[in-house]
């Protein structure tokens, strides 16, 4: 049945071919069909391996190339300054012309993140997704104005597509964000299953469960790789149903005696949902404040994914209208985040919200690493102020949004591929998901633990390796306007400037004399506060007048670099000895 | 029976009272006695509350002051540099001779880390501490070679030690290193209890379970106050046992089918001991390997805590010559600290041990918040030499050191305090903690929610408050060989270093025509790579003189702070522009 519609027109599909750029490969003639039959099936992920975040990967086949997601990553701590990390796109240079088509499986930012930096570079080919995601990436689009229009097309779950000699379906999964999709990738060695980021839940509040007899209909027509979702590979069981979060938050919502402040990601729009339905149940209404949660709210319910009654929503300037008992504030900055709005209304910034006696403030989100301190003082501070803090460690009011244990070995079942390809997450959580595959009784050979640049391959007979070769794959860092020109020199800067400041050194050379003019100039900045330290300054440019001393002495052709160089390492050593801290040395030495 | 005791000989007490420094409270007369306790007790916190670590409290009375531990926090991501911090002792400038002794609680560093730095500072007062504490302060002690020998003094469970107007009993406490006490402190206005660190663990491994007919005996003698572990005030239930932990670490001593690598904190004696057990049971020889985690395992063996089979512990040069189900090493770096024994064995930096496939690696202990990024990395490189990894979430191989909820009301419930003063914890755990007295019948009123710098004052009738007035509580940062020489200003800086880096200006003027000689000369580190921006550097050159000439034509007495303010201005914004980075403008301006 699978062989059967490969080339066939596409039935339920609102995307008809004459909107291609390409030709299409039910053009080509028999003999040239064959002739491309012999070739590889190429997976290059090009970002998501053995790393959370900047998910991009690339399926390439003869002349045909179709990307799935153009991600960004959040930058970790040891990259101070960087906004975000985007895929490496080298190896598309000069095969643009091959671009089918980018298909982008949900609207989440490790996902669509890099979608106005890359979408450009690579000719802005046809962008397929869900109208959810089409909503969100149009408007992150308008935050970079300079880029060209994109070619974007929205499809629905149950459509296919024609990129070149991909076959695309889209079916329904169910994540945190409405219009979420798997793919099933027909191409001319097998089928290959994507399921983008998914959890099963019987009892969503928005969207429908994710659509298992879909699931199953494609497992029963033979699939070669199932590349499944590994963020969440480590925790046992079965995923929390964001049905029974409802439940924890609906108590929540009907008892507190005043207003309830539920904060969470702007991206989560199917807790929104959970909050707005518990708050009309029980008559209060609801305001949600941050600017991405209001963009998203406003995407999801133009498009009907939202389900609100009429007056349940209220700007938050209205919040004082009603009795606290009769108010939830839905808010950005369940991690802390400093500019979101809930550290503005936990720090009485916020013109319309200040924290009260009998405020009841409820993390439904969980705490992404490294944000652990942060989140611990915005709790501090609201029982300060004293509100009642409710976290996820207390109680069910947060369900993540990827498939656990007991999902995933239900995926493979229900795909039953020949390989799977753990994708999305460290390697800790890629291999842990290959012994998943274990239990379910894939063998060892059939689970392809892949890494960033290097292709999972796939020939003509079925069989499957991942390459020894590897495409680049670096980090490419958007920090302000700049994207890739903060590398690894600069990074390593900042890290050494953070942890013992600098300490710049001026000295004016008379060029007749070979003698410093006056005396070094220092200036130094997170070292130590140098007006409290007049004698360790003094002392240290002795240190520098000795070495230009010594150095430059009996010299006709003095060689300045070694001067400078001396002097780095003298003072270097000497602050060393002092204060056992190492400030970047940069002496400057110029001839007059 | 409190009463009787006060001001009698101690029995079953080591410590002489001829020991002492000071007049001792039963010498003075009746009268003076009397006017003593008009004062209030003043309890001042110069740490650990309302947050964790730098655990410091004074106990005040008339003129005599107790000092109870004297610990160190470590640093928050946004202190770049600072090795630890410790608490600021402004207060007892000029009462050094009211310090009547040192007493502390358990040998971890958030209770004994300032001692170094401290104890000279107030005039070396007599120091009391158990013996494994004893060892850790001396050993550490020798770092400092600089500082006076310390008045150190060990004490058993039971004893009791007179200071000033203070009698001091030492209870057992179960923790996670030998020798913690809780102190009852006899006080002229009342009982007051401090629990230390403390759990309560029926079947620990090592030392005896919490003595909870002490703390009963203690409780019927009628208690004001009691000052209580919040550390892990937020988890449900009764803390997880050692000897729980050992059976799920046994299992996988046992049958492992090659080597045993378990990381844990340095000062987690009692899962040193867990581990040793049970390898001595199925015959496998231990090897411990990291400075800090072979010192205490030294001095707990040499004092006859940790019991240890002769045969068992090997040297790590000897790991290779056994067979490697024969071999369990235990290491520090489960935080993934980058210089500790597990971080170079992963790195196959290590000498003796290599990871290879086959090895299991316990992950035992839990993850600081912070730390969690690192140490997925240290598992997955773990997982990509081969090595299975087994950390706390996915199995029970750590158990905290800390009362939980269900403790805490026991502890309650044995002293049956007229208040509760939660201490050891950030705002939240101390209000959750405050809560759980409510729980047990505490009233409000009752549960003194206090911070540092501010008394818990209680009078001659058993009334307690928290003092509206505060004593300085500064971070003092620890960095190199600077104590508190780092302060806001030189950590504000290095966060603005770190985040766009810096951007210095030499600009030399000639004194005669106040104009530039040659062009001004930029050194900039962490912005951008200067080496591939020469264009962005020139075009600053340009705003660096276009500044210089206009704001010197015309004047002929040039304020050369106002040029150097204006280069600031016009090349921040200049480089904000071009870049949307703020790097540290610094200029300097040189006229020869």
């Amino acid at each position: 049945m699978a062989k059967k519609q490969v080339g066939v027109a596409i039935a339920k599909s609102n995307v008809f071919l004459g909107q291609f750029r390409k030709p299409l490969v039910q053009n080509m003639s028999k003999s040239a069909m064959k002739e491309s039959f012999k070739n590889k099936l190429k997976i290059i992920p090009l970002g998501g391996l053995q790393e959370i975040g900047r998910n991009m990967t690339i399926f390439e086949y003869g002349n045909d190339i179709l990307i799935v997601d153009m991600g960004l990553q959040f930058p970790d701590e040891d990259m101070p300054g960087v906004d975000y990390i985007i895929p490496d796109i080298s190896y598309l240079k000069g095969k643009e012309s091959k671009i089918r088509g980018v298909v982008i499986t949900h609207g989440h930012y490790d996902h669509i993140g890099a979608v106005p930096h890359i979408m450009g570079s690579i000719g802005n080919p046809p962008l397929y997704c869900s109208e959810m995601t089409r909503g969100i990436i149009v408007k992150r689009q308008e935050d970079f104005e300079d880029k060209a229009p994109l070619n974007i097309h929205s499809v629905k779950k149950g459509d296919r597509i024609r990129l070149g000699v991909f076959e695309v379906e889209f079916f329904h999964v169910s994540h945190t964000i409405p219009g979420s999709f798997g793919l099933a990738i027909k191409t001319p060695v097998g089928n290959i299953v994507h399921t983008g980021d998914f959890k099963f839940d019987h009892s969503p509040v928005i969207d429908q469960p994710s659509d298992i007899a879909t699931i199953a209909r494609i497992g029963s027509e033979g699939v070669l790789a199932l590349m499944s979702d590994s963020t969440d590979s480590q925790t046992e069981g079965y995923s929390i149903s964001e049905g029974t979060i409802g439940k924890t938050l609906g108590g929540i919502i009907e008892h507190a005696p005043g207003r309830v402040i539920v904060a969470t990601f702007a991206a989560l729009v199917s807790r929104i949902q959970t909050v707005i339905e518990n708050a009309e149940r029980v008559g209060r209404k609801v305001a949600v404040e941050g600017y991405s949660m209001k963009t998203n709210v406003e995407i999801a319910q133009k498009l009907g994914y939202l389900r609100v009654r009429k007056g349940t929503l209220i700007p938050i300037n209205k919040v004082n209208d009603y009795p606290d008992n009769k108010v939830v504030i839905i808010c950005t900055g369940a991690q802390g985040e400093s500019n979101a709005a809930l550290m503005r209304i936990v720090n009485n910034e916020h013109r319309f919200v200040k924290i009260k006696k009998g405020d009841v403030a409820v993390f439904s989100s969980s705490v992404i690493p490294g944000n652990e301190r942060t989140v611990q003082g915005v709790k501090d501070t609201l029982y300060h102020r004293g509100a009642k803090v409710i976290h996820y460690k207390m109680m069910d009011v947060h369900a993540g949004g990827h498939a656990r244990q007991e999902d995933l070995k239900m995926m493979m079942n229900l795909i039953k591929p020949k390989y799977l390809i753990p994708v999305h997450g460290t390697y800790f959580m890629l291999k842990i998901h290959g012994e998943l595959a274990n239990e379910v009784g894939i063998k060892d050979e059939n689970i392809l633990i892949g890494e960033n640049g290097a292709a999972f391959e796939f020939d003509g007979q079925g069989r499957g390796r991942v390459s020894t070769e590897r495409v680049p794959t670096n980090y490419i860092m958007v920090d302000g306007l700049g994207v890739g020109d903060v590398g690894e020199v600069v990074l390593r800067d900042r890290q050494l400037l953070a942890k013992d400041g600098m300490f710049t050194i001026v000295v004016i050379i008379d060029s007749k004399t070979k003698k410093i003019i006056g005396t070094p100039q220092i200036t130094s900045r997170g070292f130590i506060f140098v007006k409290e330290n007049f004698d360790l300054v003094n002392a240290t440019k002795r240190v520098v007048e000795k070495v230009v001393r010594e150095k430059t002495a009996g010299d006709t052709m003095i060689n300045w670099d070694y001067v400078k160089n001396n002097i780095r390492e003298s003072v270097g050593s000497f602050l060393f000895t002092k204060t056992e801290r190492r400030p970047m040395v940069l002496p400057v030495v110029i001839e007059v």
